[in-house]
């Protein structure tokens, strides 16, 4: 079913949304601070509106993705939203959603939080996922828009949910990054090519690994840290070798000293018996 | 073909290692320090040495797991090794392994060194590996019967490579671990599902983060730190955010802040246009 949707904010993000939208025939109205942004969704067939007012004007749903919080509240600070749903996919904390969500109901309108686990190309494409917080029956009136641009996954009512997941998957991310650019500066140090230890060892290694984690996650839920497998005091023996072989080798280990910092806290207490799924109890 | 083969160290990872050899049909002289731990392979067909000079007697193959490098040197110390093949499988460091195999050499021995990833019942099942450095006429020999306990890699004639590289791999793995343990922490403070965002959020999340690895490390290889993607100051103003919720949530981001450090330091020398590749080089 064709709706009539407002997309506010035409960055490399907000014109991958539209352009998924207009795709599926949806009757889309687009605004941009600066205005040259909308001229090539004009070309496919997108409403250019004059100012953000007039952009939310025809548009039950209204999808904002600027900059950040700030930008969204300046952009639609004067805007009647009355009986709207404001989809707001920019990226920001908890915290700001929770405030915008406030915020939004003050004005009438219905809102739902999104964090965007994906880039600009991979909109509309398989893989794309996009969480959404906030209202329930905002999110069930307009599921079917939604997963045009993206996979749409509602995690709950509490609008600060999505952009908390958002940033735990991030955090996730940059600890694997971590981990690749010391792994990378110790095989470099080596001369051995990288290029190859990353795709035929590290990477598999790395989705072998992964798939222990769900596991760890219930421990972590049970509070239960019995191993069979590693515990923390054989860890904090291998990790004080791999930081004493990243000395002989001349390679800073400076992105792994906090993991030896809590391990050697966590068995500190006595607990070195524990597996790795018990220093979350340290943070 | 079936072979004579020793292995020193019947621990939980040597026990795996024979018994592996045993079903496969080799010929296979055991003997640990507690001689006890020799009888469950004993009763599956190996046989028993009294001492680890009597265990090498007749093998060509000499296979030692061990605690550790200091271990090995004491259980080898009095042994004749002259014409055979070490393939030494205790977790070390780089510099051991080299000592190692100068030791070995002046003994005449052959010697491999291995790095083992796998745990003890991985072994001789899909997705267990060994990697191999030293000898190569060594690996050659030898490399079907080194294929049943695990899939055999050799990586070159620097006996310290193997070591490097597991351990390079073990850098990673604490990486993704880190990451996954801040990730927790701050699922957990928002009471959300903590098993099911692992499973249907986080592990496809890393997997696919996992899989842009090669290409960064392709950048590395040539210094060319140039992105189209995600530069280091988007990536800066990432991590502050994450750090300033985690606060917010009262979750400690200790094991993020070094990410936060070196990036900073990487945009104040006016690379912040870089993409992360080229945080590598603060390492
Ligand atoms: N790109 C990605 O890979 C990606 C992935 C996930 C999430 N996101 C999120 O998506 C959002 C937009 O990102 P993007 O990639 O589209 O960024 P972008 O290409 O830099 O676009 C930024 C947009 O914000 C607008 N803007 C900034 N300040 C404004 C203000 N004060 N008032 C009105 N408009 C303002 C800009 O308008 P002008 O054109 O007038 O400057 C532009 O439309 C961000 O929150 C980002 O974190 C992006
Ligand atoms: N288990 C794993 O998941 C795993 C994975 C990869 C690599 N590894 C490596 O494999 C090696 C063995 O590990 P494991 O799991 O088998 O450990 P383990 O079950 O604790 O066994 C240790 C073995 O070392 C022997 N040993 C210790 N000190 C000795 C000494 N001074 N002289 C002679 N023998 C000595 C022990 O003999 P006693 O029985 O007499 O004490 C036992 O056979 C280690 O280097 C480990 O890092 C293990």
């Amino acid at each position: 079913m064709s709706e009539n949707i407002s997309v506010l904010g035409l960055g490399l993000m907000g014109s991958a949304l539209a352009e998924s939208l207009l795709a599926a025939g949806h009757r889309v109205t687009v605004w941009n601070r600066s205005p040259a942004k909308a001229q090539p969704l004009v070309a496919k067939g997108a409403t250019a509106a004059a100012t953000p007012a007039e952009a939310v004007g025809p548009s039950d749903l209204v999808i904002v993705c600027v900059l950040d919080y700030p930008a969204v509240r300046e952009v639609l600070d004067d805007v009647s939203l009355a009986g709207r749903v404001v989809a707001n996919l920019t990226t920001g904390r908890p915290a700001e959603a929770r405030e915008t969500a406030s915020w939004a109901a003050e004005r009438g309108a219905d809102y739902l939080d999104g964090g965007i686990m994906a880039v600009p190309y991979m909109i509309a494409k398989p893989g794309a996922l996009i969480l959404y917080s906030g209202s329930q029956a905002a999110y069930d009136r307009h599921e079917q828009a939604l997963a045009v641009m993206a996979e749409p996954r509602y995690v709950g009512t509490d609008p600060g949910l999505a952009p908390l997941l958002d940033l735990a998957m991030l955090t996730g991310m940059y600890g694997q990054i971590a981990g690749f650019l010391e792994a990378a500066a110790l095989v470099s140090s080596a001369k051995y090519p990288l290029t190859e230890f990353t795709s035929t060892l590290l990477v598999p290694w790395l989705n072998a690994m992964a798939a222990g984690k769900p596991a760890m996650a219930a421990a972590m839920e049970s509070g239960d840290h019995r191993t069979e497998v590693s515990n923390l005091e054989i860890n904090r023996v291998g990790v004080d070798n791999l930081i004493r072989t990243f000395r002989e080798q001349g390679v800073r280990p400076d992105l792994l000293i906090p993991m030896k910092t809590i391990l050697d806290q966590r068995v500190a207490r006595g607990l070195g018996h524990e597996g790795l799924s018990g220093l979350v109890e340290e943070l």
